[in-house]
């Protein structure tokens, strides 16, 4: 079984902060370090940019689900661009084709519905650095899938205790 | 031109409680009487079930985005029964078709994407009987598309609103 | 049970025949006057917009399974856009959606696709004005499943044999 | 720019030949020596679970786009499963994943659907085994995008033409 463990790391794209995005390229390089795959949107900016040039700057593999109909805007940091050309829709396959799902940083629309896909699809799902009011909430609706993180070291030791229950 | 105006109604399946069945069924019977037609999930329980048969107690059209690979646990009140095979990845569709979108009664996962994705989209998004928290926490996200009702009428009366914005 | 008999009519957009044109218009008359739903791809061009057209003049019901992210695009004689943003992803929805898959005039890739597609889910596939090599490649892969027809008329009866097999 | 040449292989499942899924093999093989990933639809079984061995055994990477709601049923040699949950509307994520689309073996439903989806988005399309029927029929719709090749290695030189047109 030569199977790679896959995180998925879901945040904004053009409304990203800058500390988010500092986070997203710290958890992408710890991710890598670890030897596990990087999993994003894949566009070229904000989060999904940032983790990806993360893994990247460690030599880990980064793959992107792309909304659009060719990779023409992927990341440049993403090896495995897979075009989708179905929008928002991709956001399912996002969360479904990872072993664990981090939400880095302040959560749009965009990143709620993977938050809310995730949970649906009873995926361990981390929230990295959101509010109390979004945990609150998200928590009610998720149970014990909903876990949060307050920084890229505490995400990756979280994704490990997912992965390893025993330990 | 003969394009109907949709109306969206999201809801939970096995999980709904019965005071939002109500409410559905309510609201499909409103909605139908205004000549909207009604789309929902299109599964047999729940608030897609509940919603269509209101509807279709006063000869409204009911439209279903089915998750599933053929019409079998299609509610027996759907008229037409998209059949996606997507599972969650048809909520995106169910967001996009329609021209307003309302969440009725408790907010479960699969609502929750919804709600998100017709954020995203920009669609006006009611949720009828959500609580405060909800309410705060979404509101924070999807600013003016997102607001509350507190009944059925108080739904379609918003709806009206929303189509209408001149009125 | 209030489902509706759905009817699914393919064919192509900007390149379609004026010949073809004309069949899928009166194909459209036929189906709709039979009681049965048409749906389509749903662009304003080529056979989507003549057979929902055709319908449309008699009084038919009408939907468009549309590839874009609004129905902006839509043919002016669909009452009903699904929007879909999946591009041709979404042709796999119009065959599953279709109790019987008509394929109208010269066979583009899109039409192809949906073929192919329909086959793939075991659905009675009727190849209208398609052909002899044509024919006889798909023959080859749906076996039983692939029918031609000659004329809307005789497409209109072979639809009634696989509705009622026993007639 | 870390992005890597991904060379999609489709064929079928429970139905395929042995001869073709020797030929899979030995093409998965040839073409991670070249240092390309391969693509498939992932399954465990037929053309997709050969070419995916045949490229692992010799160290290449290996992407497979599942039908499915899990990664249960991808083959063992699929290093990335790539989670859709969408059955065979998952064939268009393939094709448009891929910088080429090679068509391995005798040609079914789905396989054809490939093909199709392939000719729309404009990929160079191999057939790799292809009867002349085949050719002639899909050459018709998608003129020089369609080639066919009769070995595993006619398909690796007729990849590397179309990668590198100048050569």
């Amino acid at each position: 079984m030569s199977r790679r463990t896959i995180i998925g790391v879901m945040g904004s794209g053009e409304d990203a902060r800058d500390a988010d995005c500092e986070f997203a390229f710290a958890l992408g390089k710890l991710i890598a370090q670890q030897g596990w795959v990087v999993l994003s949107g894949g566009r070229n900016m904000g989060i999904m940019d940032a983790v990806s040039k993360g893994a990247r700057s460690v030599g880990g593999l980064t793959i992107g689900i792309i909304p659009y109909g060719n990779a023409d805007l992927a990341s440049e940091a993403v090896d495995i661009p897979i075009v989708t050309n179905m929008g928002s829709a991709r956001n399912n396959i996002n969360v479904l084709s990872s072993d664990v799902v981090v939400a880095c940083g302040h959560i749009s629309s965009g990143t709620l519905s993977e938050i809310a896909l995730s949970i649906k699809a009873k995926k361990p799902t981390i929230l990295l650095g959101a509010d109390t009011l979004a945990f609150q909430f998200l928590s009610g609706i998720g149970g014990d899938l909903i876990v949060s993180a307050a920084s890229p070291e505490e995400t990756v030791q979280k994704i490990s205790e997912f992965l390893n229950p025993a330990i």
